[in-house]
């Protein structure tokens, strides 16, 4: 490596499946507002949450997620520090808490279990000593499939919420419809992860009750949380009633209504992961936003399970139904744990990095977020064709 | 401003209260970092939290901080996402199912509230419905000062740990000495908040079940916190035992003992904040560790407490007890609100920012971090004096 260094990078060909790649451009734009920031004489991240170049951050970043997501007026976008697991920890709180203000009653949650993600955040659910319904299991056919609604248990009454992962990052699983009224009855808000397929599609953001996402796979680094929320739904019961019913009380810095009223400002948000966020949606709206990234990343699915096809008793994919085959997560195995390795190794000799399996379930899997480029899958699926060639 | 991007800046004079400044050297290594970090081909953001490097970076910290703390073997270094709020919600929850351990009873928490921080902590734990104790309070005196322990009320019987904020960051009073076996019976833990002080000064880390301390003053960005606890804390009743005594349960990213089993990934790190306390704790300790900053600080804080006093009926300071001033967050005020405008504005005129006082009290307060260095605090000295000659 020489001693000067630059701020350029070789384009790499990473398919972790998070923290993710980001665009270069992001990245190198970034690193100049680490160490000095529009005319402020500090950098990004020194400047006081409350500032006001710390508050148009996030007021663009938020502005940015409502272009991209169609959000309507409906909703509410706030950030919080943390990732997936604190976000699955702060909904039963703040949903029941809603719940009992609405109708003065315990709520029931129902979740559905699809994979490894949906699975922990139900546990955790029951665990903090709420009233869980798993109404969908798929553990027993190793999370292979998603049931059709009709098999679903029936939402009990009481419900307060139903909970999906969208995309199991880890299984490899996304779901490609979401529940209508024919499953979810009236009143039942819809509460989803999206922590792994944000920003890949367009989504219709009037028939959630709360969208919930880690920005450290389609957006940004580590660190930050994104919440799109129904309005109505921050009304929420006093400690005094919560605590008369028995229902746990949140922790202040998950308290949805309190990081409204402070404008995602509160618990001392990381700035300089917020502007991150703003690079990274800037950049997408930019280049054509939700439509020409859902099309570049259908291609980009499409192309590597049609590789994997080609060899399909080599290639073993472990989601049986092709119509809920994650894009954004391509999960497979060889016949043997000797050639997951060898196509790791090898794969890895040819600049593609990143694939090696979730060390839950082993195996092969190619992240294709947004940054990952046509061209990484492009190559990617050229080397597919030519292991399964060599060895199949 | 030219349009060729550098990474270099004139060295700010900053006294904001948190994010604060960091050391422009480490900004311009963890831009380059950002974007190309090592051999890996990937920026330090964007590798992944569990992987060989990610790893590295959290055990160098945590050395980092062993040998600038002399951190004996009895205790344990993790950090978390989260700020002072995520620090002080977490603590009941931990040391309370510590304590249900130990004795099979719910334990009792005392709390000294001694500025705006420590209210806040002794709110949340009772709020979430532990058993609080307020040994001292001095919101009547406007935490002008902080009682010796004999005035304290004694600490109750069952009392798993007494909470103190060694700094107030917002009232500027800080603790000179902590609570020994005179005050502090056996077998009560001492947990203190050292969000604004740590690494400002040695502390003898033994004589703490828990320190807990906010990374975006003394060593940090936003978005990480870093905890310090004897590691016979890590013991918790189980989650029944704790269900069956009426304990609240921890959220499972709150929850020390997963935490510390993930050598702190849980959750997704935010590994380039990681990598920043690195960079951090390592210059800190070229630079010759706590003995040399120890006497810097010291120093910024007498120089600008010596210039104050020279004009004691037009600065005026809160904290009446010179030996509970804080070190690192001075904090003042001039005879009208329109002379603490002007005072902030001729400073800023002179590039002297972020000294404007905390919203909530108004005023001035110059926060002197490790990276405030000694010349900027030399220019707010000569600054203080001219201002008071020109206007007492």
């Amino acid at each position: 490596m020489s001693n000067v260094r630059t701020l350029d990078r070789e384009e790499p060909h990473y398919f972790g499946a998070g923290p993710a790649i980001l665009p270069t451009s992001v990245l190198q734009e970034a690193a100049y507002d680490l160490v000095s920031y529009l005319n402020e004489g500090l950098g990004v991240g020194e400047i006081s949450h409350r500032s006001k170049p710390a508050m148009q951050i996030i007021d663009d970043t938020k502005a940015n997620l409502a272009k991209l997501l169609d959000i309507p007026d409906t909703h509410e976008t706030f950030f919080m520090q943390g990732g997936g697991t604190t976000g699955f920890s702060s909904i039963p709180y703040n949903l029941i808490a809603n719940y009992a203000k609405k109708t003065g009653k315990v709520g029931r949650a129902a979740y559905a279990v699809t994979g490894s993600w949906s699975k922990k955040a139900a546990e955790e659910a029951e665990r903090l000593g709420f009233d869980v319904d798993v109404v969908v299991n798929t553990k027993d056919i190793k999370f292979s499939d998603i049931p059709p609604y009709s098999e679903w248990k029936p939402i009990a009454e009481n419900t307060s919420y139903l909970f999906v992962c969208d995309n199991e990052t880890v299984d490899g699983n996304e779901f490609n419809d979401i529940p209508g009224p024919e499953y979810l009855p009236e009143g039942v808000e819809l509460v989803a992860d999206l922590s792994s397929n944000i920003l890949s599609r367009k989504v219709d953001v009037s028939k959630y009750g709360l969208i919930m996402a880690g920005a450290q796979k389609n957006i940004g680094l580590a660190g930050l949380t994104i919440y799109i929320i129904k309005k109505s739904l921050l009304e929420q019961a006093s400690d005094a009633d919560l605590k008369a019913l028995g229902v746990p009380l949140v922790p202040i810095a998950y308290q949805y209504p309190i990081v409204v009223k402070n404008n995602s400002a509160y618990n001392t948000i990381p700035i300089f992961t917020a502007h991150i966020l703003k690079l990274v949606t800037g950049k997408l709206l930019e280049e054509g936003g939700l439509a020409k990234i859902q099309a570049t990343d259908e291609k980009k699915a499409s192309i590597l399970y049609a590789a994997l096809a080609k060899f399909p008793e080599f290639y073993i994919l472990p989601v049986k139904n092709p119509r809920v085959r994650s894009k954004m997560n391509v999960v497979f195995r060889l016949p043997s744990a000797e050639l997951d390795d060898q196509f790791v190794k090898e794969a890895s000799a040819k600049g593609l990095n990143g694939l090696k399996g979730h060390r839950s379930v082993g195996g092969i899997r190619a992240s294709m977020y947004n940054a990952v480029t046509l061209e990484s899958v492009e190559l990617l699926v050229k080397f597919v064709e030519e292991f399964g060639k060599t060895h199949a």
